[in-house]
């Protein structure tokens, strides 16, 4: 196995224990909780700092969305997108267990409190639309490849793409946690969803499918402006 | 068209979507709610990802303010100015569009809530006057344009000014949202101000007027300090 | 008038409006305030931001314990020692007017909140004794200037002392607000006194010597521990 | 004695009474405390502004598991690990004694608030088992020290590591406070342990067990993918 893979699924693992857990154990402590503004902060986070340890490694995608768009820019061959995507999906569900083992540590932990998976209508965070929940999904993973693109392009200030792309999740965060509890990320949703199972297993299409199109599209909008 | 003018019109987008949806989806969501410094954080990422992303593109003003101010510094050519500012505000009058879309996505969902929009006196967030809000808007862009200047100067650190001037909109955030709702950025002003009418509009020449003299002479204060 | 003078009161004024400005206007709006840590984050940005703007101009101290300091360690001309410091209470004790335009703007403002100035015993925001407060920002300052000193060296990484100095007065304020609302700086404690008057000018005296002694030892300490 | 050393009792002093000091001055404040979310920043910036002073000085480790693990890891010498552990946890028990001395400046302060100590089971903050608190540990302690591996990789940005490794350490607080008020550093753990005695005490060997342990998984899972 290429070490890029396990570079993805250890990341992967990183993204999903942090965001998710940083939401499940911290989120809502009494008085002195992070609130979703510390989970957005720990979403990003989780990129920015594995993209300045295994960037070098395998880019450091960690997420399915980036893998495809990625691909559709030109910037990723197409041979190693299913094994980026399986070693970030195992990595996701792995981090889930974890998280698992250490939020049932607590008396009357419960997965019905919703393990931090993502939704729309009754499971939306906020009670908004599968419409509302499909554009947020679609517009956000655009944006952050489009950032993802730019920040990576040879004209663009060297080495701090890990910074830009990292605060761009949290960015995404800060807006649309109570959408959707933010996806733009397949494999940071089957990372928890599959624990829940029911619901969260019901709605996962929308968050394979939202991020994926988005991904793609924001990928080609920049392949389209940055043309001389 | 040049591409210049797509990626201010893309850049001015995310800045209107994240800045403004932000303050709408999740700044007083109940009990884990981002708050105002969640708001700023927001407002100060869209610069912060954009500029890494399109600042070898565009240059990334992302606000007729800021192309004003740096045309009278002498770091912009006159001829792009007024392409510039329409594509700004086009791109934010359709982040406001899709805030709109997504956040009518809920139920209760009400423009009278302000969607973000700037204001003063009555609709100044915290009661403020309008000359606490021409003050507040006038040394707020000043200082932006201050801060622009002088973290692109060829003589400051290379390849960090997005970082400088995205958390120097965060620090304005921080300080002024309770005066205007901070503005500094007129396309950002005008972008949810055609959704609400009535008094936004009214009061919209305001965040065009303050932001545009300030921009402008925080130009001519850096030009006139920074010569040997 | 040399130019570095014009930076330095520019720059403090920014760190004055910012810092005071984000204490006063923001940190206990209504249920989305942004907090004491709103507050220790504007603080931080005021430097990263001028930092950048004109650390090529002036150095950026805009702080008379951060130039005694850098005199000290051999890093600031004994010459320019009183120009700066002038520039600098010059450029706070605008601010604080700036501040008092704004933010008497409101129904109902009083100087009797405190305007943001330094205070111990019974002006200490938590309580804390006379001691207390001496001690905290005797060291408080020591490690800021150890931090400047370090950050600044040559074989420090370049460029990055903005943000390594900027976030470093953002976690001394996490710290210490509650103590004595955080000072490490004797033209912020100045800029704001001057308008309150009575205690706090009465309290003055220990923010100009606890910061100047604690900066003068931060300094040292980096010079013995810096040496081959 | 070395510089080096001498530098990492500072750095860890800093780090204990940043981190550790926020916690308790700072994060429970009526209304405006800066709760979880600002200890968390603080511990991080502790770690960001010392690697930047001193990085160039003594790695800037601050933490026996980052020791240990960096031995493990080849990147540091087996000579030095036992005066480097030594000088933090003399450092953070010196840190320990300040921040004694000032938060005993406020009446009422009582040690039996904890005074910051890591703990698990009863003295977990929100109550988690001592397994939950043993596989946080170990898995956050593998993270840090991975993190570390790979942004000191010379293949990674240059100069930028300081700024990864001290927010990883805020992602890692922003997880897992409630857990076990996050240790992941042994001499922090005993640096405030001390004053508190009793439990503090008895419970400390986790904390001393699970980051070394960690630390050391996590730096030859480094070494394990980044070979060529």
């Amino acid at each position: 196995m290429k070490n890029s893979y396990l570079a993805e699924c250890i990341g992967t693992f990183w993204l999903v224990l942090g965001g998710c857990g940083s939401a499940v154990l911290a989120a809502a402590f009494p008085d002195v909780g992070i609130g979703l503004a510390g989970v957005s902060l720990a979403f990003g986070l989780t990129v920015l700092t594995m993209a300045f340890a295994i960037g070098h490694i395998s880019g450091c995608h960690l997420n399915p969305a980036v893998s495809v768009g990625l691909c559709v820019g030109g910037r990723f061959p197409k041979a190693d997108l299913i094994p980026y995507i399986v070693a970030q999906v195992i990595g996701a569900i792995i981090a889930g267990g974890v998280l698992y083992v250490i939020a049932s540590g607590k008396a009357g932990f419960d997965l019905a409190g919703g393990f931090a998976s993502n939704g729309y209508g009754e499971h939306s965070p906020g009670g908004y639309s599968l419409v509302a929940a499909l554009v947020t999904e679609v517009v956000m993973t655009a944006i952050l490849l489009f950032v993802i693109m730019g920040a990576t392009d040879q004209r663009a200030p060297q080495g701090l793409a890990p910074i830009a792309i990292g605060l761009c999740l949290t960015l995404i965060h800060l807006i649309s946690i109570p959408v959707t509890n933010t996806s733009v990320n397949p494999a940071r949703s089957t990372g928890v969803a599959v624990y829940v199972g029911a619901w969260a297993l019901a709605q996962l299409w929308l968050f394979w499918v939202a991020p994926i199109v988005g991904g793609a599209l924001g990928a080609l909008m920049y392949r389209g402006i940055a043309k001389e």
